[in-house]
């Protein structure tokens, strides 16, 4: 069993990751320190009531939560390895290096269990903080074999105590996972987008929704990313190395006639795309969806979804398929397959446009 | 000025977008014969409403629509070229090789201008066929220097005639512009869903929305995908090594410490997707999003709707970010920039839960 962590908590750097477990903390009761080499973030995060400003004299933080960026995080959790009675945890989107890089910097083994929360957002610093940022989020707990495992529960005891959902895994399977899910995919977003630079302007109107989807995450900060990439080089290398593997069969495949390696990995991403998680843990494509053409003016969605609460279905995703140049938009509802048909005569007696 | 196209219209294929285009220019009063190689889609497609069955002695068409797969459409042109005073037009995704086969095949020239509609459906045949498929759809006409100007003409008073927005262009332009914002991501995604085959299951739970999007169109038929990019292989293999080209660089520079290149690729990633177009013609993040926690219940999303209705905000777009395992969601909604704080307060007045 999960209790609130034991305080005080020392969270060294304040900015979106740092002042939002900072905040979540407090709203449980807990004791929360706060450390950051910039002193403007650090009176912000203050500010933002996401803790006290740690000074000599103190007590001693019984969990030192490092949330640095990737490329810092080892020495800082080397050194909060000075509180002889500390667990030192931290919230980098890597773990092997940072971890690695603590112990080469006389880090305690037994104490130090990284961690990776799941959430974050598109803009950074305290001021962007929420005290429910890590809400029924995964957050993953790497533990080793050094561990002490009353250490892996304090961490535990974070996690939960700050919203979370606990996820163990070992530093190295965490770091391929997210090689494999998170790296990559931003990767070759950043690649197709770098494509359209080349391209005659009027060629991207002649775009769908595929383009905008894929090339959504390739907004992200170029600096961030590299860091994250850099601490994370040798698993994103060995993905993307066999990705490129893939590409180029393709190109000779298609210089040559599209023959055998187009269809392989048309095929084979037909069968992966099958292994992406969706909802409370269904498979991503189990939903029916019901199309909709509503007029773009304020009300009209919801009308349709007045309408769907009305039937009691539950709609279990939503896209807005926007047609062109027109004030109108297509409405895509993902519902169970059990209550599709239902939805669909029920919004068609209720006057909606239901597409056939 | 167009006008509703002359008929008798022939179309020839009775699939999907053979019998919505028939459904389509019957709602405009059109008089449309059928054709089909396969007797039961044939069929279908008359029992749909879609038109009726050409035979001997019947008028001759005023235009021919050849809505057959790409590997077929060239040489059923230049067969369609007998009918002495029809426009020709097909429907297919790729336009320069049915346009080049139909002409080695002894089409002609003056009459030959090809189409694509950008819309369809995950599902074919004519029982998924729809009047309204092409309302407010883009829909690419693709005249030659050999095309008379009144077959241009007619083709775009097809277009108009079946709801859709005539957008003209090159030929070799359209191919080489889907090659770059439909093929190329379609390829891409298939990439990397196909590496998830590979890996461990607990692996891809460590995933949110970037995978999701990234992978969606990686569900696409791939026999359909092969016969696409085998007719528009020479464009696609040009952007494609183009990216393979970057992904090396990148991959060289993660195993070497992640320097120039990587930056570059990121970076020129920011500059690109700046390009994406949005709704209406508006770059695509020209939107602030207001965040809100709903509880996963019928009505839950209804009540939202109708208070954003209440206060007049247009929702621009939305997204469902699903929780781990929980029943409740994060609705993303996308409104203009001077509307969001409006939004968020008289959603928050309300009683929602608005994420700061």
């Amino acid at each position: 069993m999960s209790v609130p962590v034991a305080g005080p908590v020392l969270v060294v750097g304040s900015g979106l990751l740092g002042a939002s477990i900072g905040l979540a903390l407090r709203r449980a009761g807990v004791d929360v320190q706060l450390q950051d080499a910039d002193p403007t973030v650090l009176a912000a995060a203050v500010e933002r009531g996401a803790g006290t400003v740690r000074e000599n004299g103190m007590p001693e933080p019984r969990l030192v939560v490092v949330a640095v960026p990737p490329d810092a995080a080892g020495p800082v959790m080397a050194d909060a390895c000075r509180f002889a009675d500390a667990t030192i945890t931290d919230v980098t989107s890597v773990k092997a290096l940072p971890l690695a890089t603590a112990l080469a910097h006389g880090g305690d083994a037994r104490r130090l269990v990284g961690g990776h929360p799941l959430a974050g957002r598109e803009i950074s610093g305290p001021a962007a903080a929420r005290l429910d940022l890590f809400d029924d989020r995964a957050w993953v707990v790497c533990p080793t074999e050094q561990s002490d495992p009353q250490r892996v529960q304090d961490v535990i005891d974070l996690v939960v105590t700050c919203g979370g959902v606990p996820l163990r895994m070992d530093p190295d399977d965490h770091d391929r996972a997210v090689a494999l899910t998170s790296h990559t995919p931003q990767i070759l977003s950043s690649l197709i987008a770098a494509r359209l630079l080349d391209a005659d302007p009027e060629a991207v109107t002649v775009s769908g929704q595929a383009l905008k989807d894929m090339t959504r995450v390739a907004q992200s900060d170029p600096a961030l990313w590299q860091a994250i990439l850099r601490a994370n080089a040798a698993s994103v290398a060995d993905v993307l190395a066999a990705i490129a593997s893939d590409l180029d069969a393709v190109v000779t495949d298609l210089r040559g006639g599209v023959g055998v390696a187009t269809h392989d990995v048309l095929s084979r991403g037909v069968a992966g795309r099958q292994r992406v998680p969706g909802k409370h843990g269904t498979a991503a494509d189990a939903y029916d969806v019901v199309t909709v053409q509503v007029a773009d003016r304020p009300g009209e969605l919801a009308s349709l979804f007045v309408a769907a609460g009305d039937l009691d279905v539950n709609l279990e995703d939503v896209r807005i398929d926007h047609v062109l140049g027109k004030p109108s938009g297509l409405i895509e509802l993902s519902v169970r397959p059990e209550v599709s048909g239902r939805l669909a005569s029920g919004l068609r007696e209720r006057g909606f446009d239901v597409r056939a």
